[in-house]
């Protein structure tokens, strides 16, 4: 396949040159024109379609808010949101909102200022703050942390919370620690319901604590007086905490205990042990989410609710028969 | 700390009208402001600054062009730069280029049909797409893969491949691997050649291969055929792949073979064992190339070639005496 660059080499003209003739988006010499025209013929030059799109359509903006780009999860799923909204001829003013309530009305603001087409907002710090979003009446997506009443992508996290409960089950669990987190949030909540009736109706017995304000003293702690043998993270960086504390306590996992994350981020393959999680389609969701958006905004059918299925990911850090 | 929530629930109105209120950008009745101002002074609420400034200046625009936003050491400088531009009261367009040309380039379009003041790039894929970027005469700043003759931040990568080097003798290297990525890179050229001669002076073996290129297969053999007791990896992502592989083979780490990473992303400190690795400042080399690129566009004295620090981290995963 020949390149850009092979062509405007083969021309004797810049990429940019050759760039601006494919796309009519600037003055190029008809001499120059004809240059590259044979040239495209004589290599069989076919232009990348992504990048053609971009520049066919009238660019328009999306506005994405993130709770947190460093976390490796929301960094995919705002590649699928990126990639999709590219491929429609979008793009993304990105945002961290970090939970902070008055940070996310900013955003707001700027994504308004900006004429951004539509907004897609992942866990919003508070139904306001949500009503403050409602109330710009943009075409609006949420995901991850959803209302109701609104227009949502996510997961079965109650599945997801059944499955992380099958799995350490599938190790012959006899007593699990359940380490959750806010569980003001629907995902955590639902995540957290679901494995414990997975394990009560095992009559397996579990105790269960919150993930961000327990310390290293903590962990070793409940593992001693529970005697603990499996744990059930809340995602797959907790996941990694856990097992980086019970490798420096000479507890080996899975043989000692077995842990089980949530989320499977590119790096649960490759940590070793290797981790046993849910596979959130991350990616897919972004994907969702923008073509939701998108249908939205140009006035389209579509389902208002998407809910996508989640697997286990059996690995190295429970136990198998 | 009074939040805005707070302020609005005293007062009876919404978090947006209390807003809109604070910064002045829209319609607010004489009575509802009364009502804000005196819950304001009763709460003694302080608004968030960063959001404030959002506010307050003329939003403007900064592309930034990213190699891949999944890779974690990209994804922390992207924080870095979103941090710096929204306290400076800027707002960055993302985008991933994937090491493609056209991509870059319809990046760059997007880049100038949205009147950005100025952009950031990293690892543009070629020489040419880096002079397309330069002839828009935009500000332009480039960071971690730089051309010479154009403004940059980067960091020390011939100082981090001696100290690659230096942790591996450490922990008393007989027969080292050097993994290391596409030599075409000046940053992993200088990296390479740093580890090298260190080792030279050390009077140590070594053999090197191409990390992109090497499968499991490839990696056990050169371990078996020169007896490799130390490995050095191109980046942590690298580095964690490899101990995965050593892992499943029943090499332990670092008693039988010992590894050292490059760039410090977060999930290094949590590995199992925690990985010794080469810490860049990923993400004051965003913030320093935000603050390089505003200064450029307001015309302000400047350094033009910022080459920040590396340090090493010994961590679990070389050996001590």
């Amino acid at each position: 396949m020949a390149t850009i660059k092979q062509v405007a080499q083969h021309a004797g003209v810049s990429v940019a040159t050759v760039s601006r003739a494919l796309n009519k988006s600037g003055y190029v010499k008809k001499e120059t024109q004809d240059k590259i025209d044979k040239a495209i013929q004589e290599l069989n030059y076919r232009p990348n379609e992504t990048a053609r799109t971009l520049y066919k359509r009238q660019s328009r903006m999306i506005g994405l808010l993130l709770p947190d780009m460093s976390n490796p999860f929301f960094t995919v799923v705002a590649r699928g949101v990126e990639d999709e909204a590219m491929a429609m001829g979008y793009h993304i003013i990105i945002g961290n909102g970090d939970g902070n309530d008055e940070k996310e009305l900013a955003y707001l603001n700027t994504f308004n200022v900006h004429n951004c087409s539509g907004i897609i907002a992942s866990q919003l710090s508070s139904k306001e703050t949500f009503d403050s979003f409602k109330s710009y009446n943009m075409p609006f997506v949420l995901l991850d942390r959803v209302y109701e009443d609104h227009e949502f992508v996510e997961t079965n996290h109650y599945k997801g919370g059944q499955l992380q409960a099958q799995a350490v089950i599938n190790g012959k669990a006899q007593s699990v620690l359940i380490l959750e987190q806010d569980l003001n949030y629907k995902s955590f909540r639902e995540r957290f319901n679901g494995a414990k009736l997975m394990l009560d109706e095992a009559g397996i017995t579990y105790v269960s604590a919150n993930e961000l304000s327990l310390t290293e003293d903590d962990l070793l702690n409940l593992i001693k007086e529970h005697d603990i043998d499996s744990i059930i993270c809340s995602n797959d960086v907790g996941a990694f905490n856990v097992m980086s504390i019970l490798y420096n306590h000479q507890y080996k996992v899975p043989d000692d205990i077995q842990v089980v994350g949530y989320d499977d981020i590119p790096l649960s393959r490759t940590y070793s042990p290797s981790l046993t999680t849910i596979h959130q389609p991350a990616y897919l969701i972004g994907q969702k989410a923008c073509q939701q958006l998108i249908k939205q905004l140009e006035g389209k059918q579509r389902e208002h609710h998407q809910i996508l299925d989640v697997t286990l990911v059996e690995r190295q850090s429970t136990r198998r028969d």
